[in-house]
């Protein structure tokens, strides 16, 4: 699994820090979280392909966040045969784009399905054979959701002891059960593969929060992840912009993160105030509260390995 | 007067190359052509000041034409008390940024005044105290306008000649009528400035002429200006691409531009086709038909200096 920071501005977009977008990568599908005016550019700089984008998550409609939505649509519209485009974002996105594409006038080439987030939920987004997406509302001047996505459970690894107490011998049969199949011995058992497997394994997992006050939907989002990627906006002495504005600061940021027991945490959405030369300030304030801190920069990838 | 092209791209957004759109500088404002997505990294990169923009005219309402505009108008009210807004462009532009305003519910604090197209029209788009806005119907796949921005007529120059003549002595009297004021003579006659002045001098004018098949409405928009920026945006080659996508090659646009006796010409909005290894091939095209004609790269600066 490789997270990717299509940029990792808030607010406008920098010619040096675009707006906060992290496409995660996964068995050559990409997941995306948010696409501002200019995501599209990050986009191709990295020369991503547009075959594996089938779904994005949008987590407010704030221009910083969606503006960008548009320009990929109809970047993927260059293909042929594109699949269909599933869009999950707070009630409002089916408007935004059907607003777009009639005063605009432009056409796509595939169906796009929405998502929006409904009255009654068990914080369930989406779904495919891959992947699992839920979501929360989290606490900012509109209507926002944090999102976290894990990779679906993986079968136990087969454990050859097992096979051996149930008498199966080494050879073609442990093949067939290694590769999912079951089987029956020659004295008449059923063997299903789970017999001979340990604990299935958890898959990988992230969360992605930005624009947001702290609120508990933090701790739920990012509990045991492997990366969180967090709004980082505000030093701790801006503290009061982060509040009136319906953000957080770094530490307010990582104290959320940490209490739900991210294992890494990846500030972003820092905001325009800050130039280059005073980033090293807002990742000291994270590092200086939980060392598995760092600040994203544009066009970072971080890479996640499965655990076992 | 300046211009500054903040893009130079066509269709959509490329790394290097930004969506077509045009800064002219003129006594400290800044009228801008179009502004599609990423206009403001172009706007940023260049340190323009905002104070200045206070007229953006659209050429319709195609994305790669006008998305950049929230994102403009968000940057401008960052500023304390910013002057009105006057946008200029086909119908449906103060939909499109009302629209834009309510979704992603966005607060400016100035106001917008809308110039739309209107049925009848003498061709008149805009009137201050420095330049004047002309329009005319290009021909595209959906309603497109060409404008003409000419700087007001100046005062013709104070002629030593005829002051004399007039009996009018050098010292404090020539300076009163060189800075536009009338007189009383001793004997009792009154002198106006323009009596004393040669006859009134042209401003510079410049067109912008974008998305279009070759019109008429060319030659119009172009007639006498110093600068013509006009869509190049094909090769002859692919001349079947530019009609029917309701464009020009390079060398229909440069026909049209010297039909219209403009006196340098300026391409742009090349297709994202063309990688930057091709541009030459695009600028010879058009040098070969009219040696007055470059092809604008982004970031480029055109300075148009005063004739008389």
């Amino acid at each position: 699994m490789e997270c990717i920071l299509l940029g990792t501005g808030g607010m406008m977009p920098m010619p040096e820090r675009l707006l906060t977008s992290l496409a995660v990568r996964l068995n050559g599908r990409i997941y995306l979280f948010d696409a501002g005016e200019g995501t599209q550019l990050a986009w191709k700089r990295l020369r991503l392909g547009m075959r594996g984008l089938n779904v994005i998550c949008l987590s407010h409609l704030h221009a910083d966040h969606c503006l960008g939505i548009p320009g990929l649509m109809m970047l993927r519209a260059q293909m042929p045969d594109p699949s269909p485009l599933t869009l999950i974002g707070p009630p409002g996105i089916r408007r935004f784009v059907a607003m777009l594409m009639e005063i605009l006038e432009f056409r796509i080439n595939y169906p796009v399905s929405f998502v929006e987030w409904p009255e009654e939920t068990n914080g369930f987004a989406y779904l495919d054979d891959h992947v699992r997406i839920t979501w929360r509302p989290l606490r900012h001047t509109r209507f926002c959701l944090g999102y976290r996505l894990e990779e679906l459970e993986r079968p136990g690894r087969f454990d050859p002891h097992r096979a051996q107490a149930l008498g199966i011998p080494r050879g073609p049969l442990w093949k067939a059960l290694q590769s999912g199949k079951s089987l029956m011995t020659e004295d008449g058992r059923q063997v299903r593969p789970q017999e001979v497997a340990g604990p299935p394994r958890r898959g990988r997992a992230i969360a992605y929060i930005v624009d947001t006050c702290p609120t508990p939907a933090i701790q739920d989002l990012c509990g045991g992840t492997d990366m969180t990627f967090i709004e980082g906006m505000f030093l701790s002495r801006h503290g009061d912009l982060a509040s009136a504005r319906g953000h957080m600061t770094v530490a307010e940021a990582v104290e959320a993160a940490a209490a739900g027991d991210a294992a890494r945490i990846v500030l972003l959405h820092v905001s325009p105030r800050y130039s280059d030369e005073e980033l090293p300030l807002l990742e000291k304030e994270g590092t200086n509260l939980n060392r598995e801190t760092v600040l994203g920069r544009d066009l970072d990838v971080y890479s996640i390995q499965l655990r076992d």
